[in-house]
C-alpha cells in the first residue's frame, strides 16, 4: 500500500486510481495470491480440480440500482450480493470477484473507506475474494461492475432451463421487501398510511440496501432442485424466464406467496401493492422448480439449511409448473389476477 | 432468437433487454455450451485440466475510450480487444467472455446489428466464444463492460513484477499510432501540417480503432520473458508500473523507441508530438523484459512469430532494466530527455 498521499486529510478527494486501488482495494485481495496484490494486468485464478467456475457480470449504477445517498458500505455490499445472488441460486460456491469502479468526479477518502469496508464485510460473509480491480472517470452515474467466480462440480450447475411440468414451485424467503424499501425511501410518508411502525420500515430498506444472497441452500439445490434461479426483476417476469427456458406454464396463487409484515400491511392499505410483491424487482431470493418426488425432502432440508443460514429464512411453496406455456396467477378467489406491469425491464 | 419485434423494420430502436440478448449476443455464445444460449443466469466455464483461468475486466466508455460516432463494428472490436490484450501479455490463450452493455438510450437495430457483427469477427480472430450477456439503460455514455477469461499452463501467467535489473527491454509494433490516430480524428488538418498522405492517416485511425492483441507471442512469452504487461496508459506509465512492481529502475533511448511513418513525420513537424509516442496510451503493445541470455533466443523467435501473426509486427530492443528505482529516457543526444505529461490518468 502506498502511503504517499495520505496528507492529505481524511476527507480529501482521491487523486489517481493507483491511489484508490493501493490503499482501499489491494487489502481486499490480500488473502489469494492469484490477485498479486492488484499490482498486476491479469489474475490468475486457480479452479478445484473437478469443478466448472461459474461466472455472471451484473453492474449496479446509482438511481437504477441503489440511490446516491445511501450508505456506501450498503451500496458495496450490495453491488457484490446481487451477483452472488445468482451464483447462490446455481449451487456455486462462491470463490472471487473482479471490480472496475467508474467515478463521475474522484470519490472523497471518506466514501471510498466506507465502501472498501462494506465490500470486506460482504466479501468475508460469502467467503470470496477480489483479485482484479479497475478504476476510472467518466460522466455519469457512480457505476460498479463486477464480476464474480464461482465454483460447482463438473457439470453440476443447477439450471434455468430444466424445469419440468407437474414440478412444485418454491421461493426462499419473502417477496416484495426490497421494492417496498425503496418506495418508503422515495417517500417515507408511506410508512404512516401503511400502518407500520419504524421498525419495520427499517427492515425493509435493508432489505433493499443489503440483500442477503441463500448461499445456505446450496447443497439442498444440487441434491434436489429440476431448476433454480434468482429473482431479481420480479417474480412475474423471472418465472416467465424460466418458463420460457424450460418450455413450460405455471400457475402461481397469490396467496401462498410469502410476505413480511410491511408487504401485508402495503397490501392491506393500497391493493395495488401486490405488484411491489409480485413485479417490483430486487428481492434476490431463489426460485426453485422440484419434482413432484422430491418435494418432501426438499422442503425439509431447504428449511433446516435456511434457519441455520447467516440470515434465517424458510421456503415456501407457491405454485406449479405446468405445460400451458404461459404463467398465470391466482388470487384468493381463484380468479385470474391481473399485474399492472409484469416487472422490471431496463428499456 | 425470437422473431416476435422484427416487424419493427431494420432501423428501429430495440426494445426489451431480451430482444437484444436473443436476437444479436445469443448467437455470439451458440459455440459454447456452458453459456446456455445466455437464458440462464451465470455461465459454466469448463476450465482445462492442470491450467489456471486469467481473468480482467476493462470497461470501455463511449468518448473515453471510443468516440460516439466510431463505426459500431470497431466499437466492439476495441471493447473486446483491450482485454484480450493484457490476456496476450500474460501468455494466456483467450476462451470466452462476459460482456455488460449500458445505453443511455435504447440502440437501434441497425447499431446492434453492425456493433454484434464487430463482436463476432473480433471473437473468431481471437479464438473465444460469449459466454454472458446483460444489458441495462441509464444515464451517461454508451459503456461495454467486457470480463474476458483465458487460460495458462497452473502457475505459468507471466507477470509484471517479475523483471530483474540487467534484463533487456522489448516492445512489440510501433508506439504512439493509436495516440496520433485519435489526434487525427479530432482535428483532421493536422495531416497537412505532418505532411502525411491519406493512407497513412488511415493507419493510425485504424490503429486507434481496431488494435491488435499480440496473441501470437504466447510461446515465446511462456519460454523467456522475466514480466510482460501491455501498453494501454503509455509507455511511460506503464513502464513506471512494471519498474515499480519489479522493483527496479529502467533506462530508454527514446531513438530505439519504434515508431511507424506517421509518428515519424508527426514528431519531424511537432517535436511535441513525442508524447503522444511515450505517453499517449492506446498502443496495445505488449512490454517484455527478458533476461540477457534469452535475449538472442526471444529476439529471434519472436520476430519469427510476429511475422506470421494476423497482423505481422516486429520486437524492438529499447532500452535495459536497472537497479535505480526509476524510469529515465534519454534523447538521442544522450541527455535526459523529459516528457510534458507521464500518462494517461482517469482521475
Amino acid at each position: 500500500m502506498s502511503s504517499t498521499t495520505k496528507g492529505a486529510g481524511s476527507d480529501a478527494v482521491l487523486h489517481g486510481e493507483e491511489a484508490i486501488i493501493q490503499e482501499y482495494l489491494a487489502p481486499l485481495a490480500a488473502g489469494y495470491p492469484g490477485a498479486f496484490g492488484l499490482t498486476d494486468d491479469c489474475a490468475a485464478f486457480t479452479p478445484t480440480p473437478g469443478h466448472d467456475v461459474v461466472v455472471k457480470t451484473d453492474p449496479v449504477a446509482s438511481s437504477v440500482h441503489f440511490l446516491a445517498d445511501d450508505p456506501p458500505a450498503d451500496i458495496a455490499w450490495k453491488a457484490l450480493a446481487v451477483n452472488v445472488s445468482d451464483l447462490a441460486a446455481k449451487a456455486a460456491a462462491p470463490q472471487a470477484y473482479l471490480m472496475a469502479l467508474s467515478f463521475p468526479e474522484a470519490p472523497t477518502r471518506e466514501w471510498m473507506a466506507a465502501f472498501a469496508g462494506g465490500l470486506a464485510e460482504a466479501q468475508a460473509a460469502f467467503g470470496m475474494h477480489l483479485i482484479g480491480g479497475d478504476t476510472d472517470r467518466r460522466p455519469g452515474p457512480v457505476t460498479i461492475s463486477i464480476t464474480v467466480l464461482g465454483e460447482v462440480p463438473s457439470g453440476r450447475m443447477v439450471q434455468r432451463g430444466t424445469a419440468r411440468p407437474g414440478d412444485v414451485l418454491f421461493v426462499s424467503g419473502t417477496l416484495g421487501d426490497g421494492a417496498l424499501g425503496l418506495a418508503l425511501l422515495r417517500r417515507p410518508e408511506l410508512a404512516d398510511r401503511w400502518g407500520i411502525d419504524a421498525a419495520s420500515a427499517r427492515t425493509a430498506v435493508a432489505k433493499y440496501r443489503r440483500p442477503q444472497p441463500r448461499l445456505a441452500l446450496r447443497d439442498v439445490l444440487r441434491s434436489h432442485a429440476s431448476a433454480a434461479m434468482d429473482l431479481s426483476d420480479g417474480l412475474a417476469k423471472d418465472l416467465g424466464r424460466m418458463c420460457r427456458a424450460s418450455g413450460t406454464g405455471a400457475t402461481v396463487s397469490i396467496g401462498a406467496v410469502p410476505r413480511d409484515a410491511v408487504a401485508v400491511a402495503a397490501i392491506s392499505a393500497d391493493p395495488i401493492r401486490w405488484n411491489d410483491v409480485l413485479a417490483g424487482g430486487d428481492d434476490y431470493e431463489i426460485l426453485v422448480a422440484v419434482n413432484a418426488d422430491r418435494v418432501a425432502a426438499f422442503e425439509a432440508e431447504a428449511n433446516a439449511a435456511g434457519r441455520l443460514g447467516r440470515e434465517p429464512f424458510a421456503m415456501t411453496r407457491i405454485g406449479t409448473l405446468d405445460a400451458t406455456g404461459k404463467v398465470s396467477f391466482l388470487g384468493s378467489d381463484g380468479k385470474p389476477f391481473v399485474l399492472q406491469r409484469t416487472g422490471w425491464d431496463h428499456f
